[in-house]
């Protein structure tokens, strides 16, 4: 099993760092417009993404498997991509000075393989799009996300 | 030994990103204003890091162990932080279609800890400066680099 491990610090409050991974309006404002669910421990959160024409290019579902308040958030995914079904997504949140460190940890991948690769890097943008939201009120989710690559 | 991946795409010509990756002028351009050495095989690399006022963040010194021209850049650190001795950085590069690929690894950390998840994040944001320097004219090298968290 390999893990994808990044670590952001946001400016803002903890509760508002922690309603924006915890929430189906949170999630929409930075991960992807398309979330819809149940914004509750062990419910289930769906997200699709779309390319800026409309066209469809992935959905996943996921549910909300640990929701500690201003402490940490765990999904574990059920559906989408192949190499996603029974990964976990952390977001471990601590306070230091001004910033809200996120440790956050997409784990349990199967393989190294060049999807992954692809994915750490999408995440990394996710995370500054989760950390504009936070700080100025504006993120960039799917559809209007930033593309890395021919994949997204 | 665990492994930070990622895969960015560029849409310019192979030679200018393999160019960007194995010249002291071409990682200036997108890491830290401050490289300096041998733009050759076995050639040693100095990078220094700085905040913009000047004052020194962090230098690290790496042999460029492989050169394969427009294919594979692998640059080994002999000295820098303590996690880093020891470690691998390798862009491997392909085409397709409008876009170069690059798979990014910088290999064989010991363990996963929280600096490692700190480095994952700034590495996706040096491929991003990476990405615009080519496309663009223009990266975001140190002292110039998007700060993530409490520690750059």
């Amino acid at each position: 099993m390999v893990d994808i491990i990044h670590r952001v610090g946001i400016k803002a409050p903890l509760a508002r760092v922690y309603a924006a991974l915890s929430t189906v309006e949170g999630v929409a404002g930075w991960w992807t417009r398309e979330t819809t669910g149940e914004s509750k421990l062990g419910g289930s959160i769906d997200v699709v993404f779309r390319e800026p024409n409309g066209e469809e290019k992935g959905r996943m579902r996921f549910a909300l498997q640990k929701l500690e308040p201003n402490a940490e958030v765990r999904w574990r995914f059920s559906s989408g991509p192949e190499e996603w079904v029974g990964t976990e997504v952390t977001f471990q949140l601590s306070q230091e000075g001004d910033y809200v460190l996120i440790l956050f940890g997409h784990r349990n991948w199967r393989e190294p393989v060049d999807f992954m690769a692809h994915c750490s890097m999408k995440w990394a943008t996710f995370l500054l799009s989760l950390k504009a939201l936070v700080e100025t009120g504006e993120g960039k989710p799917a559809p209007v996300d930033l593309k890395i690559d021919n994949w997204n």
